[in-house]
């Protein structure tokens, strides 16, 4: 037995519609000392994630659903306390898939060791130098191929995700359009991020007319954040040969029911529409030139991030819970 | 003036909803003498499409929409009765666009001289040696990339263009599941055209599950011609990295208000699907090499064609207006 205990959510029941602090239980584990190959980690921030509602589903669709009466997963960012291992030594800081907890033991395979650019700023490898900057790095690059001068339109724009879209979207010299759903993140997009308009889809009525007026001239690439209104939105103005990212519909992962989507679909044809659905876990091929890029960008001052820290595994599943209900701005992270 | 009189059907009012005969009417002129440059043509067979149903409306959105109380436009097959133009003789077969009309006077240039592999099939040049054909070729290799071994699933396929694309894809060694709405449509597509499962989605209860029991492995080609319920359904069941080639969405043609689409759109995300929407006018370029593969597998048996004739430009309507109902089996054409 180590010295160490860890503060586990498990997931109790899955969720039928918005999950409830019913379905998660805070469990306290005493941790065996680490076996040879092992580490003890104590994790000072894990992520919280909208596709986390996802893997709650019995038939999560791209990733094994989370157990129950388990601890659930997710990514985090540690320190080595302990080691049986020759590769790992006390004090170096790891990256690891074991969120949701504060402290574990696991096979140092598992974990990443890291080399931050600044470790004043650790918790930026779960947002922009993480796993939702290598969504939006991936998804804009390859599967929007933004070109110089088009008009980029990005929903959930001031997400962990969609922040990073627009900014690099900037960086290739395109024009471009988020929605948000408050005036203060339209703001920071505006000020901060160089965005050229934003939409406060909770304010603007129409989002088709919002759109459109936001772009006399169309859009070229949709990076899709939300789905609903927002891609019926989208696939309206879009150009001929226009191209849509597909990330995530968060619009639809609280839904009890399915709810029918856009009645629009006919302009994927007529328009000549590229739609690519895809999944950051597949392109851990782009991560080093990712980092590469990205570390130099934020470095010139050229990409800015927003976080939201929340302090405590006591409100880690509140953290959870206000990303439907847009409480984060930036990338939502729970503080250790 | 010249000898000929040219019947015409003119569109004198747009649909809403389904059309019907009093959108149309049929209009007789008489035909000047081709200027220098010009040549009379005889229109022997004329094309009736799906995609015409678009071009009534007046948001036509890739490509000029029908004006009022003009003729219509579309394929057909003519032989050159008069002409004033050295590239063209008199008993020249050509190519036009000039449908809806069986005469008219028009540039030399806008017309394409054909040297028919058989001419006692030209109408093949309106359907699998032409603009559906070519549709199918394009959709499904480009597009839907299948490769040997792979499940693809074909709606509206004994159709003019699915009924091309199952047997292009027999021809690249996949397993072909075609979606139909008649017993004899199906039965054709097995014995005829070696299609290895087909639905009746008139018949076959829930379209889920009858596609999920024909694709027990799933599918990783969709080649879509119907939309709505057929989307949802290959959507539920493709496989991850599937690929949707997304030609038409017949099932929402003649709605006077729009419909909402699939439940299940989230899924393009978790499967990492891509889809691609396109239009065969994109794709001149591939036309020389269609035309060379397509004779050579008609020629080899390897490429079988129905096709509906319609006798008379009295009854080219009913033609067009009987795609809607399934009326057609294979291509259908108006023979002038």
């Amino acid at each position: 037995m180590s010295n160490y205990k860890a503060r586990q959510i498990h997931l109790i029941s899955r969720p039928v519609g918005m999950p409830t602090h019913d379905d998660f239980a805070l469990v306290e584990v005493e941790l065996e000392s680490p076996d040879d190959g092992e580490v003890l980690v104590r994790n000072h921030f894990m992520s919280v994630d909208p596709y986390m509602r996802g893997r709650m589903r019995a038939e999560a669709s791209y990733a094994a659903p989370y157990q129950l009466n388990t601890v659930m997963y997710g990514g985090a960012i540690g320190e080595v306390m302990e080691s049986a291992d020759a590769s790992l030594q006390v004090g170096d800081i790891v990256l690891n898939g074991a969120a949701w907890q504060d402290a574990f033991v696991a096979p140092a395979a598992t974990v990443s060791k890291l080399t931050p650019f600044d470790p004043g700023q650790l918790s930026l490898y779960l947002g922009t130098l993480g796993m939702p900057g290598l969504t939006a790095y991936v998804g804009l690059l390859k599967y929007g191929e933004p070109k110089q001068g088009e008009t980029v339109f990005v929903s959930a724009a001031s997400g962990a995700v969609g922040a990073n879209v627009c900014q690099i979207a900037k960086l290739k010299d395109c024009r471009v359009i988020g929605s948000v759903g408050s005036d203060t993140k339209a703001q920071w997009l505006l000020d901060e991020c160089g965005v050229d308009a934003v939409i406060n889809y909770k304010t603007c009525g129409d989002l088709n007319k919002a759109l459109a007026d936001a772009a006399p001239e169309g859009i070229d690439v949709y990076f899709e954040n939300v789905g609903g209104d927002h891609l019926q939105a989208a696939l309206n103005v879009i150009n001929p040969f226009g191209r849509i990212a597909a990330c995530g519909m968060i619009s639809s992962y609280n839904n009890a029911e399915p709810v029918p989507g856009p009645n629009n679909l006919m302009l994927i044809v007529g328009k000549k529409i590229r739609i690519n659905g895809f999944i950051v876990s597949d392109h851990g091929d782009k991560r080093e030139q990712f980092l590469e890029d990205m570390v130099g960008w934020i470095q010139e001052g050229r990409i800015k991030s927003r976080e939201t820290v929340v302090e405590g595994m006591d409100n880690a599943v509140d953290a959870f819970l206000g990303l439907f209900s847009g409480n984060n701005f930036g990338k939502m992270v729970v503080k250790l």
